[in-house]
């Protein structure tokens, strides 16, 4: 196996020296880029960009052919795996993802099954592949899933939710059927990412996308007990490369010290939490991956530049920080401010180095 | 003046002994009760409510006829100030409040002014006025406003957002102007919580329901600031009686620090902090408010009593706290739910004083 050719983010992950603080952004193949959606209206639809590994290659390379970055993430969604339980993943225009087959009766909650990433999953393996050749090892390609928690919200829910009404009453209700669906959730995630792995991903985060709205108590019990499980149950070594595991709960920025416990290597933190705090917190446990606000990239370069330096040093001096946004770039961001960021990212952060 | 008959939540804010833990709802004069619907469909609307201080009165002691709460709160909207400023608050059914003539260029900025509250708020001191007659001094009365940023927030998108990315690139690119609104909103937040204290409000809160969007840097900047000169220039004695002040930034469980700092009696929490680890933070500086999921409501009285044990378990003995939900309480909300949980914190509280 070849050497990668920028190996920064994955240094960063696992602590190590580097000359800059790495970055990539989460989102960067997506609607803020023209090449994306041209792409994306030859497909037909998003689930169409997802299941074609052609098409999925293609956006997935767009940003990095663009900007800098430092790191592919696979073109793909949070919730293939409860569409390859058979629940009829969809979009509907405006209004996120959904599910046709929702569970709504407890029989469908027992019949819930692992599903085998190599068949039902293929097409998500086939694009890794794909995409690992077309990267060529310039940078590292990561992979990802939803939470058990967060894909059980969409499962039970049918789709995003104000407040989580349903999914939130079974737990407070039935906690055992939650527990069951978060059960084959967390199996059906371990054998999702390590497939992945297998197939050449050589980083995966986890998307805890609504954790942030569970209590304290119920964040641990029904959502960081499960990623806990999957963290245990990962390959963190392939083709004698470790593999770090990014953990990200949107909102989770109080519970960083039981993140950093799970065993996880590196935290994805949105930007309500100063990156220097989150440091003292977790101390030398964890990599730190954020945390700049996607909507400072609706500005321009001169204050992106600022609030690039401020986040860079609120991380401070050392290794450790992947630089990112808090939360996916929007679909309403200019191009050329997000090569500023990336220009920023590389410039500005080789003095804390 | 006559004394008040219950004045435990009053003592609670002031960490002075109770025998008990006192409780009121957020929004619990509100469409889970069959009561309030019909007033609401006399008056033809919410805003029909809010401005005739007849059916303000009538709903806001709707809920205290049926459940012993510790408290009454002001029937009105967070978003009063910006309508008196003659932007035109409307709400659309299903899209919450919007408004007529959102601040779209720098001249409506430049001109803003704080509003008289005896003239243009006048329906809100009458309103306060009349409650306080009918409560008879059986409980105290609370007067609110929305925080200076949180009404920003709707006065520059023109309604609530996902992202709340055109206040955010006006954050960003032109802070100035974001300034100039929040002084403005924070004289005449002052000016209005001043005149519902001196028409009868016994304790006030301020609810920054869009604090937790910001940065940790730009919180501090663009809303707490401004929560902070709020609090220095509020009288916080009338008739001979303290007037408690109580600040509730949703989300900004990571700063209560700060918020401490401020110089409030009192801090409101949502359900993603623990209490006990929250008073940890602030020492005897502030008492807490909170923080019960209000999807719990959603449960049983069984599984009410269990999570109202947690709640008060984790704030732990003594004085300093106020049972309330982490958000107002839903539309949805079965009202033998509400009782059960007045009924727990009452019985269960008492082991803690």
């Amino acid at each position: 196996m070849t050497k990668l050719k920028n190996d920064t983010f994955l240094r960063a992950l696992l602590r190590q020296p580097t000359d800059y603080t790495p970055i990539w952004m989460m989102r960067q193949a997506g609607r803020y880029l023209p090449e994306y959606n041209q792409t994306r209206e030859r497909a037909g639809s998003f689930l169409g960009l997802c299941k074609n590994p052609d098409f999925a290659t293609e956006v997935t390379l767009q940003p990095l052919a663009r900007f800098p970055l430092d790191a592919a993430i696979l073109f793909s969604d949070i919730l293939t795996v409860p569409d390859a339980m058979g629940l009829g993943l969809y979009f509907s225009q405006g209004e996120g993802p959904k599910f046709e087959r929702p569970l709504r009766d407890e029989w469908e909650i027992r019949d819930l099954t692992v599903p085998d990433p190599d068949t039902h999953l293929r097409y998500v393996m086939d694009a890794v592949t794909q995409i690992r050749r077309a990267l060529n090892n310039e940078v590292p390609l990561i992979g990802f899933s939803g939470s058990p928690w967060t894909l059980a919200c969409y499962m039970v829910e049918g789709g995003s939710s104000d407040d989580y009404a349903m999914v939130k009453t079974m737990l407070y209700s039935r906690p055992e059927l939650l527990h069951r669906i978060l059960d084959v959730n967390a199996q059906a995630v371990t054998a999702y990412l390590n497939a992945q792995i297998e197939a050449g991903a050589q980083a995966v985060m986890i998307f805890d996308s609504w954790g942030g709205v569970l209590s304290h108590a119920a964040y641990r019990e029904f959502s960081l007990a499960y990623l806990e499980r999957i963290v245990a149950g990962l390959k963190r070594e392939h083709d004698g490369e470790k593999v770090p595991v990014i953990l990200f709960t949107k909102g989770g920025g109080l519970w960083i010290e039981s993140i950093a416990a799970t065993g996880c290597d590196a935290i994805g933190l949105d930007w309500t939490m100063d990156l220097g705090v989150a440091r003292k917190l977790v101390g030398n446990r964890v990599a730190l991956q954020g945390n700049l606000d996607p909507t400072v990239l609706f500005s321009n370069p001169e204050v992106i530049r600022q609030e690039t330096e401020k986040v860079l040093a609120s991380y401070g001096s050392g290794s450790g920080h992947v630089f990112n946004l808090g939360h996916g770039i929007s679909q309403h961001t200019p191009p050329e401010n997000a090569a500023a960021l990336v220009e920023a990212v590389h410039e500005l952060s080789r003095k804390y180095h």
